[in-house]
């Protein structure tokens, strides 16, 4: 779509992120590291608690950093919207998800006055082979 | 579909989960219930560390205890095949999940020789008061 | 979920539909042959040229008839908001469509203020041979 | 992903998809206009048949076309496989599709040895006003 421009930047949106989740451990939450219009990137620092059997990054970790990426995406651009919250995620898991830090590139597709819904690929050894890819709507609190 | 006969019993599921998963502390799995012919119930017992803010089961823990009730759906119906792999998970969160023990009851809609289709449906306060719903897709081994 | 109560007959969703899509050709439409709380079925009528190569049904013919079943159900719980309008279709193709009469059973997982999420399950030669399943999201209009 | 070549061109993948459905009117099909590594373009013109009360061109001829450059896409990268098939859709609605030619952007998120998985954008308007977005999986045929 016609790219909207963001309200926040990178920094601000991690700190919004801190406000919303106050009781993560510290590296427990993807950062922030660019704001484009219509788009956001964020990483998430690997731990090893991450890994299912087969030393992959388990599906439940992958969901929940593509639901995040789509959440300081929708903050980027509605601003301090708390309240968003997820009504549904499609994850489609494309490769195995090699041990590293998870980048999430997450893109706007739809920023209405209801919702919006977002498409966001993951990937852990390069940006060139995607581990899995998602659809994420998020339900905005009515003004 | 005309229901598939499971292939073990509820308590040889969790024999198999335990095997799948050995680094899992002891309450760190969901439990299967229930096994019967293209159903299965799971619960996974409630934590604290669950919730996210406003009290509500976290979005991650649904879809990763969607993504087991799954697993043990499959297991169930195809026997010892561990390497079977989530191929995509649709959730749509329909309310808040309050806090509580995780009921999810999976159904199985289609089981090839390629992949199963499963419907999860999670509930905390009541099994009339459904808060997310799940489409699972598992890849299993071509044998 | 507690399966709220119907607001119309069969007999009344088929006369809402026919106003909703006045040119449909007469046999277009499915018809909505049972209302109960929190569900409807639907049929539609074969006809040859619903057909691709191989012999089976189109998806697209499968996908419009799993949202038109949603359609019905979202009407024949809500009463006539003619202004409901899909806003995401999942469907999951579980094996090929024979011909004949195309049978949808309907359900309703959530009905809230703002949208509707509906369970569809698709067959033509027996209910116990589901062909396809569908998750549709009605948006609603707000009041 | 790193992005497969191409095996075969936009004329071939034409001539395919008429020998696909050798029966389709000559132009009720989407006709593929660009092949680009792991990308295809395709149009399908309009007609006054395409739309729902409201003029709009309705959901399921947006998902037909959605599922017919899913096809394309396919072949243009797997050659002469006219066997793969549709085994999911997801469509999200993200505005109303005036009239008039519709365009799809099609996109290789995955190509393995037994699925392909596409993302799909449509618009009528302009390339900027997105009307529609699908994930399409395609079962390949093992060989």
């Amino acid at each position: 779509m016609a790219a909207p421009q963001p309200k926040l930047t990178a920094d601000e949106v991690n700190a919004l992120m801190r406000r919303a989740f106050p009781d993560a451990p510290q590296d427990g939450l993807p950062k922030t590291v660019a704001v484009a219009p219509g788009r956001v990137t964020v990483v998430r620092a690997y731990s090893p608690g991450m890994l299912r059997p087969g030393q992959l990054i388990s599906g439940p970790n992958l969901m929940g950093i593509a639901d995040n990426a789509a959440y300081a995406l929708v903050l980027a651009h509605v601003g301090d919207q708390l309240m968003a919250v997820t009504s549904s995620l499609l994850m489609n898991f494309l490769r195995g998800a090699k041990p590293g830090d998870i980048h999430a590139e997450a893109e706007l597709l739809h920023l209405g006055r209801r919702n919006a819904v977002c498409d966001v690929r993951l990937w852990t050894e390069s940006p060139d082979r995607i581990c899995a890819q998602a659809n994420v709507t998020y339900a905005l609190p009515l003004s």
